[in-house]
């Protein structure tokens, strides 16, 4: 039986869910191939993830290879491939909750980075799992940048392989998935000498453990890093080699080689290497970041719909969380942003696709734009996605700091994806090179990459907009966002100039500008994700309702925008004190009309029970009841031995005084 | 051995660091008492608290008991007790890591809202331990809004007793601490009813585990709710009561009795009580969200101080991290607001100090004031504080992302704080409440609180900056701040009274505001922050560079209030925006200069390596060496059956092919 408040939100929908539903899929077809998929995983008992909340780290990891060793049966079984219509959802269908993700990169590496005969012969040990591989680069002290990377591989000519060490404490290998306990096999990136001469970090394929009784193989030491915030279920594992040997043809070797008398060849282009670590950032966007904060957006706001508190009006009933300013002011946006960031993705995939097959041509002009986009919006999607989730969170009062209310671990995992392919920061910053670059190149005329020509079109100007509903014309607000990014961009150019030409050096320079390029970058992203979006709203059919409410949701994303960041529009006065009130008088009056369709619009995200695993989240609310069962079950209800220790004396001599 | 990259830092301390502590203690008497306790504490191994982070939320508890219990034979002992000069001290020694925390509120509630009689029988069991006490308020369906719990006390004039009951699910009891396993006896807050008639919300005392065995009492349904975001070692609980009995005794009735014929009787003020619920909000502050802030703040900034990533100049070493200004800017403003917070907890410690003497002498006219700025100030201070100790976290990158690194678990605790006491939302509009009125007053020339002065005194003006010198000027960056805060309330309160007088009931004009009163109820905490910070600076000692590294912190916390928050300032042209970039260029030369000072102002906090339990934060800066060590002794490194069971079968065919 569905919760009454939760029914009856859903019984005045604007729109059919039934469509956006296939929207987000990408077509009725898709929506089909996914409920296959997660019907077929969430029938099945060993992919259940019921007992997560109570299950320690060694039990995790365990539940974790179970899975990703059933699943191998469960695709032969069902005729899925790596290559089928099916297999992008089958991670979904089991939350990321497996092991040997990163056995995934190891042959992504191989295939990307080793020589015909080396793909031929490890490619099939891998793809038959007859071998588990890991990749390791990261170290203890060197994270991005891989020029510092410490662990050396010295070509021992006498006996044609390559000697590998961990030269000290912070060159051990520190973080890589998978290895700290499963792995027999790893990448290992690694300084290259020979003759004693350094030719820069290459990767080598490295044996750890045996493959007869899984021991550490001679020179190895290995093992898990321990307790992380979320990830319990993988073995992030730590990594020191003493004098490991490996032969010459291990050294992955398409685009460099080391001949047999220590001659170093290079040979072909990188680019497209550079052009796979690019996509990997872009890749995540859909499985690690929107997927989190659509679970998070369906928990908080069937929790909200469900939940009352206090009297809104005096004599009522007390009334739904979600009728508060407030808490629609702390959800909706979240809920919009989802929307933003799946049409943003989808642009960027578009995009990628497009590169990829100008550089199969062998055209590279792409290159410098896709890296620019890739990295700018990994980290403003991470960022604000991470954000978002932890309002939910939030906004779910002490429910949603209980385990039970899944919202916890949709924070605690979402948080790495900040981290982790690019600290975002850093991403920022290199964007805003970019930027800096095309900035400079548009104020002289040179021909720039599509996504950036608007900077060559600088118009000072102001806002035109003269009452709050010229607020939701998408032109007015997405002119507002691109002469806010123009501006950040120029005048930080300026101001690095004006420090070079003071004299302050080059590097000084950046490094005084970095606060502000870090801006720049982001409201480059955002102009670019509020015009996506408001260019997508245009193509939707405007039948079921559902261009109408993506354009309330696209209103609400761009104005939730100016709202946050008033400074950025009032800074020169593009828009005015009174335009402003104008803004926040439009975007409130947003709220209050999406959230009527708030149930019906996190229903389209079309999650089961099982995906979301949330007390509060569950499609029929009834919320309080499954609170209760589940933590019935928790190991904390069992039996203790702190009574008997503890309690027991302190208590033993009360019954006479009371 | 001290890492080098750190000693070096502690070489060119602009301050006395001794005197830093000593005036953050109030004294160096004060610090003297407070390392005596911390090494009392800390070298007993029964406080370790050295497997925390591998520890499963079983164990937690169980050592929490322990240490509990042994707390007391340690006080007496130590000759500690709970009024002497030590008591503040042994919590943040604990860190917080010890059970029968809601005991004392279970002794507070019966001294506060007992008779005489209940006192003299309940207070001495209590102190000596005899029964371990809980207190059960909030309810499933019910937390912040009190008159909606929905227990049932129903007055039974036959046998004089009171006959209590969970009417429905969303009446259970739920989060209590120390109730879900440990608690014999707990206060349940119930509606009254007499002869079919309510009469509110009173407490009751109620046992619920037997004193013989620790079985729950009958009618009693009782157990832990399960897994956390933190505070694994407290059991908070679950409770349902059916047709439970206590006699009439067990209504606490210092200011409502019921007597034996059902006559119900009122007596006393209750206004005492409602300012003993503010102070809590205020008591939290110190030891719940700053301490965290300090610990968060040391670990980061010593891990930057030691961290090397990229070269900041060709040719050189890779730079510390702290060097960055990106870096800087995240962490350094967290350490003013540290310092900011610290100064006006002060100020609030000793307003509630003198509102305590004046209600003693029945004078409740601070009542008003002192609630307002209890409600703001505890929903500023823990938002501000969460969000700067996430930003500690994410500073440091993947290890700041390890359990080891002590920050995930400081950010999940810290994160209730936001939640426990009154949600913030909710207590930002108590806070909007009172300076609306207080406005009104205040524009009709009626007298206001001290604290809200200001309201009376708009002067609307320009901020008279001429260069960028000009905003380290205490007076100019405060005047700015008063006038964004009289502009928020003041533009709120005109939305409210025209909304009202174009015929929107008073209780929906009041919702469509909140966003907006939120806004200006921060404004005014913000001013009121600034103000104190500036004022404390001038009272303190100009020798031994206190003074001057003082107001280069409060420099920083308030022009980085306004580098955030750049549209308040812009919005009426208060400040233009060439003044603005004269903030942000103050601003951004500030970092550097305290930059200098980092690690001295994070020693001064002098936290011990054992209290800060981190790998990345100890003193001697041997950051990855600990991380080694701890991670060899992480549970996830003892043999796994995963291998036996799922990996050995993979891998069996492996050997004649490789």
């Amino acid at each position: 039986s569905v919760n009454p408040d939760l029914a009856s939100e859903r019984q005045t929908a604007s729109f059919c869910v039934e469509k956006l539903t296939a929207l987000l899929d990408g077509g009725a077809e898709q929506t089909r191939i996914r409920r296959a998929v997660v019907e077929a995983i969430q029938s099945d008992p060993v992919f259940s993830r019921e007992n997560q909340y109570f299950q320690t780290q060694n039990e995790r990891y365990e539940a974790a290879v179970m899975k990703a060793v059933h699943l191998q049966k469960k695709m032969h079984e069902m005729g899925w491939t790596e290559n089928g219509p099916e297999y992008k959802y089958i991670y979904r269908a089991l939350s990321g909750d497996v092991a040997f993700l990163l056995h995934r990169v190891f042959m992504r590496s191989i295939s990307v980075l080793g020589s015909d005969k080396q793909i031929a012969k490890w490619i099939p040990l891998a793809t038959q799992h007859q071998l588990i591989g890991s990749y390791a680069q990261t170290e203890l002290g060197h994270g991005t940048y891989l020029q510092g990377l410490e662990t050396t591989a010295v070509f021992d000519i006498t006996t044609q392989e390559f000697i590998l060490n961990t030269p000290k404490i912070s060159a051990m290998k520190w973080w890589p998935g998978d290895m700290g306990r499963s792995a027999t096999h790893t990448v290992v990136f690694a300084q290259l000498y020979i003759h004693g001469k350094c030719y820069g970090i290459h990767p080598f394929i490295v044996q750890i453990r045996s493959l007869q009784d899984h021991s550490l193989c001679p020179g190895i030491t290995a093992g898990d890093i321990g307790p992380k915030m979320n990830f319990e279920h993988i073995d992030n594992g730590y990594l020191m080699l003493k004098n490991v040997r490996v032969p010459r043809d291990n050294m992955l070797s398409k685009f460099c080689e080391v001949r047999p008398d220590g001659t170093y060849v290079r040979q072909g282009s990188q680019k497209i290497n550079y052009f796979t670590m690019t996509t990997v950032r872009i890749s995540l966007i859909s499985d690690e970041v929107l997927t989190p904060l659509m679970k998070a957006c369906t928990i908080a706001i069937r929790y909200s719909a469900v939940r009352r508190q206090s009297k809104l009006k005096p004599g009522e009933q007390e009334a739904k969380i979600l009728d508060y300013q407030t808490q629609q002011e702390k959800l909706l946006p979240q809920l919009a942003a989802v929307y933003a960031f799946h049409f943003i993705n989808d642009y960027l995939q578009e995009l990628f696709n497009r590169g990829y097959r100008e550089i199969q041509r062998k055209n590279f002009d792409m290159l410098p734009e896709l890296h620019a986009l890739s990295s700018g919006f990994k980290a403003v999607i991470t960022h604000h996605c991470t954000a978002a989730v932890e309002i939910c969170l939030r906004a779910c009062g002490g429910h949603g700091y209980s385990l039970l209310s899944g919202l916890p671990s949709l924070y605690t995992k979402i948080l790495a994806s900040c981290i982790y392919e690019g600290e975002n920061t850093i991403l920022l910053l290199q964007t805003a090179r970019f930027l800096i670059k095309c900035f400079m190149a548009a104020s002289t005329g040179q021909p720039v990459p599509p996504s950036v020509t608007y900077l060559a079109a600088e118009k000072p100007g102001k806002c035109p907009a003269k009452n709050k509903l010229d607020f939701l014309h998408p032109d007015i607000y997405t002119e507002a966002y691109q002469h806010v990014a123009v501006r950040l961009i120029s005048s930080t150019a300026t101001k690095l100039q004006d420090l070079i030409q003071s004299g302050v050096k080059k590097y000084d320079a950046w490094n005084q500008c970095t606060v502000q390029l870090v801006q720049a970058a982001k409201a480059h992203c955002h102009y670019i994700t509020v015009k996506n979006f408001a260019e997508t709203v245009e193509t939707l059919e405007t039948k079921a309702g559902i261009q109408r409410i993506m354009k309330h949701l696209c209103d609400l994303f761009a104005l939730h925008g100016i709202f946050s960041n008033t400074g950025a529009f009032l800074h020169d006065g593009y828009i005015s004190a009174a335009q402003m009130d104008m803004v926040t008088a439009s975007y409130l009056d947003l709220l209050a009309v999406i959230r009527k369709d708030a149930v019906p619009l996190v229903d389209a995200f079309d999650f089961t029970d099982e995906s979301l695993n949330s007390a509060l989240g569950s499609y029929d609310g009834q919320v309080y009841q499954r609170l209760y069962e589940w933590a019935q079950k928790s190991p904390t209800n069992k039996m203790s031995p702190a009574y008997e220790r503890y309690l027991k004396p302190l208590l033993h001599n009360t019954l006479s005084k009371l």
